[in-house]
């Protein structure tokens, strides 16, 4: 029996809305409503949740009811610093007082992780970046944005912070937009307690290959943490895991296994039409056919076929374990 | 003194909410504050006109006083049939129930374009399409959506009807994603009052050439309307005109005085971060460019240089005639 | 037992050359050695032949020798005309000598066909398109694209013509770039002859889902023919079928099942760095469970959750036949 | 007047072939030919070329002396180690032997940049990467990726390596496939004479900002050179530097002088279809354009607009000034 953990972001529940369906996909949920949803999936262990707060003010005493009845814990916090204030940026926005919000806003949520005993801060800083050609000093953009996330760090040395990085969206080009640009700021850092959350639908539609991403996030010791979906490899669809890609999402982890890297297996899906106890549910199914394809795999033989770069003989092994694991 | 005359959807001069920024990029306006906000740009003459009316109900007498004391008239309506009833398809809906609201919501629009002597109702079925792998049956979806606007154009014979194409967003993919596509379904419809309403960015960023899009609709009749923006190749970015690729802009505007179409050219740009004043500004400026750029291109040379195929040549007498209008 | 008849073109068992690997990825081939590998596969019925054939004059006697001991026949020929005579274009070529070239080679490939009793003369006008922004003028081009291949059928009404579109490669951009533009144009030619070769590639890359382009070419009375391969939607990688969108490969095929379309399932890959003959292998393995996935899949359930537009009941019925079925 | 200097890849003249073209897009020329069109155009100064020299061996006097009276110089040479033996890779392939003959091609490379006083060694692996899913050990494809490389620079201490990162072609996936990425190897090098050669066109269609990627590597110390051309952002198509992205191009160039980075403004143009030397009089036409903006342009004002991060008003300097010097 596997004792894999699974997550979910907790926005998964939640119904959201866009530029054009601006009264939304759904009426909106109170974040107890999302955890009760979250609990409905079954295989859930743990969630990453939004602070604020989505859907107003809750105490976290609600929270922990709500957490404890649905058999769940908090792995991550993750700060809302890409709201209306920080439409401009937070660590890089250009007013330094907004800059100062972003820091508190954060600092606040290192407190509800420290109160949930969870894994670390997450950090996804969608609106720091640019969209037109020469709007920015690229310098002293970068300077920002790696300063803004040490600070942190050396305000929590008790905590872990994890950057997950994006190409782009909401902005159109996001300061950490690829594994490598991440990595390179956290070594400039120099700090041990900033890490990185690998989306792989981020890397996907980066042009990374994920597992590669992976490695590379590993080697640097510095992969704290993932989450899956999937997409269209032209946009960050956050699509049902394995509905697209399901090589590709296999490859990744395998290359986890390979590395016994063992944290918990999270989704980071936006089931905008769908109902999204059912799309988790999907994904998961679709997970544990990836956990008895890993056991099924013969890695010694696909060591051997990568030890050669040896295409068909990979993917002979590849298939063979995935498609007849569901 | 040119007498060509400008224009913009009225959400140009709305504030934007998107999937992150859920309490928006800026306070709601009144469609009152949007009208007015459009005639501070100057040069607009006519405006496009969301329905039902965006930031709550209003008066047919307001909206038609704050329009006179801006000097504008409308253009077009634009049914809002990519709301959260139409979430999963307005033609392509799967209950029927569905679609027949949004025939009934055009139809509504139809009246409002008979108010005010606009050119057409816009329709723009941005929720008509596809997500997932296997999800529709192809030939039912395109079915419905031919016959759903064949019945609009045949149930208002009186007036015209538009499509604007797009490949994607906010469904994974739409049913009219192309100007062929349109142009097939269009076809297929029989009717005189239904064309093309040509987004420069959608033709660009679903890997077309604008010019040669511009080109196809109208050597088919069926070019009605065209607006600009700009984007990065990879997402509808709705960014300002000639802000990433002048070049291609200045082609397409070519193309449109070669055949002697003699349109507005109307604003489509999402200023979610920009003064939205100052963004039509900055756009109608760079369009006053290419105007007197065309005066100044030597258009037999072009025709000659592009009956050799000459892309050296071409691009030669571009830029002379381009980098030296702004 | 599966009645299924496979092919490919007989390129896939040819050596390759890029503008930087200019001596190639292997010593050349003669066709006699090419169609040798080809009956090593063992599932394979049929091949496409270039023509002029590749590899130095060979007799038709030789060829159809090779072809006999190979248990092979003939499905189409394919007129090389995109080689440097033909790089600015076959049909459209500024030059209306060449023009007059890419017509006499086509009729001569379509003796070539009837010679072989073959079913059709394949028609990739790859250089026929442009790179540049104001290169060309755009209605002279797609007229010239339409007549050219209408004249060729007018010409041999005896025989089919099959048109290969693609987005883009060699040229920038193609006049045949998607399934819509390429059914516009054959209803233009208002011929019986032309269809379309559908490529899954070309469509996955273009943006397309191959699945929906399929049926459109079906309800259009022009799916003539279809290849396979796979990539990572951004180029024609031509790679090993199945090996990155084995889900959408399914679709296309539960497509052309659905409408009782029965031709040959034949291969287009370019297995630049791969064993040829291991590669096809590889391919029809895979295609070989698609078929044994399409026993198995429940076509009834399938039709009801297409009807709902229900994305996780679908994917839930695609993925047990096909998770399943190697 | 402008003392820039301007250089050229010497494989700008030649002539190319691709995987359709197999018989190529113009006669094979020798290097010496090569050299004489390079004279041709007027403005270059240098040139990069490739190693073995392209067109059958050729005595490095005879190179000398067609250099000396064309007026030029070298900057670099190319080690070619991406033909037929380096199909699975130079510095990683699986072959330790084929490893040793592409350290050894590029050390007897070292020996002609010393023969001809040139600046660097041009590293460009554009088979070193992977193809398919699963192909390779990310780990130890990347740990051979970088101590290829780093062996180089402790074997010839005495001089420049630069490497020219690139997303994709002719490998699916490229090792060295962006600016970030390669800063980190080279990190990891631990070397002082290993650099970034940036390609414009490189950056644009792997999805960075080239001013931002040139920014990058300047503060890290790392931008050894550049050269430049244009795409359609979704591959590398070689086309004449300012055709599509002028106002990108103009941003890079403004970096570079704001950071009074003062090296060689060179071409990497492939003209397939174009004539060569009429293809680079058309770019450097355009870059003298862009010198000129660059001395227009208030340099301060822009300051003060990206500061503020003022898309707007950042645009409308960048506009004045380059779209009035042609």
């Amino acid at each position: 029996m596997s004792n894999q953990r699974y997550g979910a972001g907790i926005w998964h529940f939640a119904t959201y809305v866009d530029r054009y369906a601006t009264d939304g996909y759904g009426a909106p949920r109170s974040l107890i409503e999302m955890i009760d949803l979250a609990g409905e999936v079954g295989d859930l262990s743990v969630v990453d949740i939004n602070y604020p707060f989505p859907g107003g003010e809750t105490s976290l005493e609600a929270i922990g009811t709500a957490l404890e009845r649905n058999k769940l814990s908090v792995i991550g916090i993750t700060p809302e610093i890409y709201t209306r204030q920080f439409a401009k940026g937070a660590f890089t926005n250009p007013d330094a007082g907004v800059r100062r919000l972003a820091n508190e806003m954060c600092n606040d949520a290192a407190n509800i992780v420290r109160h949930f005993g969870a894994d670390y801060v997450k950090l996804w800083p969608g609106q720091d970046g640019w969209d037109y050609p020469f709007q920015v000093d690229h310098r002293k953009l970068w300077q920002m944005s790696v300063e803004g996330i040490a600070e942190l760090a050396t305000q929590n040395p008790d905590l872990k912070f994890v950057i997950e990085y994006k190409p782009r969206e909401p902005r159109n080009h996001m300061s950490y937009d690829s594994v490598a640009r991440t990595l390179l700021g956290i070594e400039k850092m120099g700090v041990p307690n900033v890490g990185i959350l690998l989306d792989f639908g981020h890397s996907l539609y980066g042009g990374e290959s994920p597992a590669d991403a992976a490695q590379l996030a590993i080697d640097h010791g510095r992969l704290f943490g993932m989450d899956v979906n999937d997409n269209l490899r032209g946009w960050d669809d956050d699509m049902i895991a394995g509905s697209v890609h399901p090589i590709e999402l296999f490859e990744f982890f395998y290359t986890l296994r390979k590395n016994n890297w063992e944290g918990v297996w999270q989704l980071d899906q936006f089931p905008f039409r769908e109902d999204s106890v059912e799309a988790a549910k999907s994904a998961i199914g679709f997970l544990k056919a990836i956990e008895r394809a890993l056991d099924k795999l013969d890695f010694e033989a696909m060591q051997a076929a990568q030890d050669r770069q040896d295409a068909v003989g990979a993917l002979k092994l590849a298939r063979e374990a995935l498609f007849s694991s569901y």
